[in-house]
């Protein structure tokens, strides 16, 4: 008998954000994987879904040190495929729990490779991103009509960042913890920054949701999204939520 | 007593992909509004939450015709919105429903700004997008790591498609019904076609996938999805699904 594994997205916070199925798929399972950092004991995807969980399910934290692209995946990730195999292998229904959407930038995505080669069965349920949950919840069309979107970490490299904003009408940037000066200035060179807003820890305690981009801490939280769409005839969408 | 307006996104077409939100403001709804082109009577928004809706509710079918940028509104929208507005001031609460995610390229977008204006309360429920779903379905990752990903109509001007893509790890193309030839050459110009894969009518019935863009059908239904990615390090992340 085999088990199967499920990546299940738990959305950005509010736990009335997950889907039914994620809700179904969370309440059989036979053992939840909460995912964390090194750093970071606490797993955000766990305290979103905890009262989905029926009593007595077996949880297990897990470290998936951050993985790089140019770096194989270490001994630590070998582990933890072992461990989910012997789990799949009893037959147990295994839940990977993952923030937001499971194939947007997720440590999902490269937990689903590892045992997509093993052969056990995979079922993926999708996540609200933050981003939809944010542009929703300020009121902020996120793109309309011919509009062009465009999401990518402000960790890109500058010359991506510029060509991408250049030919975007509405941008998404996330992890913006990072060089958040320099984004708050290209978003400014690319006629984005007079209806950009920012949030932070959307839907979790100490959510912040930041109008004047150049008025914000230098110290930005990890978990923050930029939403930005260009002007156009001289109407103000960004004031309208 | 005054009403509230909400927004619910349905999500794709899984009546399980709606969020546990999305399906108590429906089933607590005084009037559901479920939108229909000019074209066809069909509501498919509706469809995919009929199941949640409480047995006596009122069901309004509303045509929105479609809106172009540059053309105000047309009378048949202010009808709609005296409509709206009326039920919301005898203090009802009223929901719209819309297909996908409510701030993604929806008809919702422009509800929404006509009653924002006449001051009634609006609550907007974020929905599970079609290319989300997608992406889960088929086991393709949209975007990892510092990817770029970029969403846009293919009814938007070759020049800009052309940029876009030069610009995107990523791409998720929407109404691909029209200019199906034109966007097949394009991905392939691009690096794009390889991975590519087309969902036609996804979770509804009817529902196709197609692996190889190149011999699909000329006629290409309505609602069609492309996810394509370019190719890193020879692997093909598409063969993975």
């Amino acid at each position: 008998m085999s088990g199967i594994f499920y990546g299940v997205g738990v959305g950005p916070g509010d736990p009335e954000l997950l889907t039914l199925k994620a809700i179904k798929v969370i309440q059989a399972a036979d053992v939840i994987i909460a995912p964390q950092t090194e750093k970071n004991p606490e797993s955000v995807a766990l305290s979103i879904s905890r009262s989905y969980i029926t009593a007595g399910t077996e949880i297990l934290k897990m470290v998936f040190p951050m993985v790089s692209q140019k770096k194989a995946l270490t001994a630590a990730w070998q582990n933890n495929e072992t461990q989910i195999s012997n789990l799949l292998q009893q037959g147990k229904k295994v839940v990977f729990l993952t923030l937001g959407d499971p194939m947007l930038y997720s440590t999902y995505i490269y937990v689903y490779r590892l045992l997509k080669e093993s052969g056990y069965p995979i079922d993926t349920i999708p996540g609200i991103s933050s981003f939809s949950a944010i542009g929703s919840f300020l009121g902020c069309p996120l793109a309309e009509g011919d509009e062009v979107l465009s999401i990518l970490p402000a960790t890109a490299d500058d010359k991506t960042i510029d060509r991408v904003m250049a030919v975007s009408d509405s941008v998404v940037l996330l992890k913006v913890y990072k060089n958040y000066r320099k984004i708050v200035e290209k978003l400014e060179n690319n006629g984005l920054l007079s209806q950009a807003v920012m949030a932070s820890r959307y839907g979790l305690e100490g959510q912040q949701i930041v109008h004047n981009l150049q008025e914000a801490d230098e110290k930005v939280n990890y978990l923050s999204t930029i939403l930005a769409r260009k002007c156009k005839n001289g109407r103000s969408e960004r004031k309208e939520g």
